[in-house]
């Protein structure tokens, strides 16, 4: 059994240890300071297990998912990471291994986004661990993406690949049973480790390239839909232009039902956004540039809601992901 | 039953109107920008129910409590405060007058503090209502208050009076039943809604006037002994100098062995600060400027660990709190 002072002090003040104005965590908070003329950029996302996470997931991956999804969400406002606050419930008798594991795997993730831990709060609690993790970036207020600013016309980009968030979690439940065992694997280390896509929100913003930018959690359909109701726009979906990674195609073809499923399916953590039809050749330049797939796979127009279309151009009923209560 | 977009659009969305660079809460997230030569100051406390706050607890002295035991942490660092993130995990079946009630307590702490959300995340549970707040404040990096600058010989202050929050828990836990219903009820409010001392901090900090500060949240003695810990010294306190309210006086009086609880109880929120002895006129001014007490209640020295003197100068023994294990 172990104390939260002795946490604090043995496992989560070395990830302080590059951020001299977190004062090792004996403060009762942290400073930075952003460049000149930039402003502070937050965000916060919390992690519930059983709930987003699943119990026996390894701590490891857990920390740096955490990170991966607030850095992501600084991805899609066009900011550069600066540095987190955690805030860690535990359950009675968390096992000091678990907290090491974790912590570790916050280190990797630190030195490979250049992040240091700032702060935050260790807490014990009766219920299941409960996880949140508040992000600082820094971007110029004048170059933030924002979900509002697409245009009728506009056409819809995406980054990477879709649909391998919820194909991986698909693997981890084991209900992938026609893939191979690396497709498998390849799938669920994307669940487990998303890749913020950190340099393309910046060169988004930085070149004004982006009308409307966000990160595709909630499911491509849905996403789509948040640009749509922020922008009072409508928009159609090509589906199969949707760009897939090479196991998820196969996975797709292996489990024939799962096909409509990538619409609607989250975790990708890719950027969606928006860009005026003059600007497509800017995009693909950028593209080559980061050496990252941005795949145009619809347009905005007038009205409201979201159209997936497939190949005839006949429309895809979207099952509706219902309402989340409480 | 709610929804969580349904919560975030009709009750945290109205929290956000005053900032604009929140977006309306539509964003992945959302910036500000401090004045010119400030830093960012941040901080973050948790609250689970059955452990930080009774189950039937006022949902709308819950909320600004939250926020002000961070606002709290940021009066401890000399910052000003600009905004802050929520995160709440709500259990199956919360009430919406619950959430109403919440919401308009912070709406209410907002206007009095000068603060707007910005952002966080709502999310479900299985286990107890987790609440979290992430505190947004600006400083000149070079003002800022640490807990590490204390010296041999300074002064130790701590302002308003101690006690009252140790006291007014028990004023809820209906063991004070020796005190009259108006105590109890002056002693409980000061437990629900802490004064974060923020004026206090910023002069602290802006006059460079105390060498060393924290807020008193684990209580007087511990929170005098992190100052010791990060001065790397030893403090000794006047036991009968801690300053204490008509109620608590009260309370103890007529509750003959809580005396030395006064020492170690913890929820005042005061600011306990360090001060060179030459400077003792500038606090007392201040405290006049302030119209807040500042009391003398005992020294830094060389060495290690809190000493409590009596009337006498004979040592208390201090009661320890034990370690709060997972």
């Amino acid at each position: 059994m172990i104390g939260e002072f002795e946490v604090i002090a043995k496992y989560f003040a070395p990830l302080a240890a590059g951020a001299p104005g977190a004062g090792g965590l004996t403060n009762d908070g942290a400073c930075f300071t952003t460049g000149a003329g930039l402003g502070t950029v937050v965000t916060a996302d919390a992690m519930v297990a059983g709930v987003h996470f699943l119990p026996d997931d390894p701590p490891e991956t857990l920390g740096r998912k955490l990170l991966r999804v607030n850095l992501s969400d600084l991805a899609a406002m066009g900011a550069r990471p600066r540095g987190y606050l955690l805030v860690v419930a535990f359950p009675a008798g968390v096992a000091e291994a678990w907290i090491s594991a974790f912590a570790q795997g916050l280190a990797r993730d630190q030195a490979e986004f250049g992040v240091d831990l700032l702060g935050g709060d260790t807490v014990s609690t009766p219920g299941p661990m409960t996880l949140s993790l508040t992000a600082f970036g820094e971007a110029a207020p004048d170059r933030l993406l924002s979900r509002s600013g697409a245009a009728d016309g506009d056409e819809v980009f995406v980054s990477g690949t879709i649909g391998d968030g919820m194909l991986g979690l698909k693997a981890l439940r084991g209900e992938l049973v026609h893939s191979s065992e690396a497709d498998r694997d390849a799938l669920a280390n994307r669940y487990r480790l998303p890749s913020p896509r950190l340099a393309l929100g910046l060169a988004l913003g930085e070149r004004g390239l982006a009308t409307a930018a966000l990160d595709v959690s909630d499911g491509l359909a849905a996403d789509m839909g948040h640009i749509c109701e922020a922008s009072g726009l409508a928009a159609s979906l090509d589906a199969p232009t949707v760009p897939l990674s090479a196991a998820g195609a196969r996975a797709l073809d292996a489990h024939g039902g799962l096909g409509p499923r990538i619409l609607t399916g989250g975790d990708d953590y890719e950027l969606l956004f928006t860009v005026t039809p003059e600007r497509i050749a800017e995009v693909e330049s950028l593209a080559r540039e980061l050496d990252l797939p941005l795949t145009r796979i619809g347009r905005m127009s007038a009205g409201r809601g979201v159209r997936a279309l497939d190949g005839e151009g006949k429309e895809i009923p979207l099952p509706s992901k219902g309402w989340a209560h409480f």
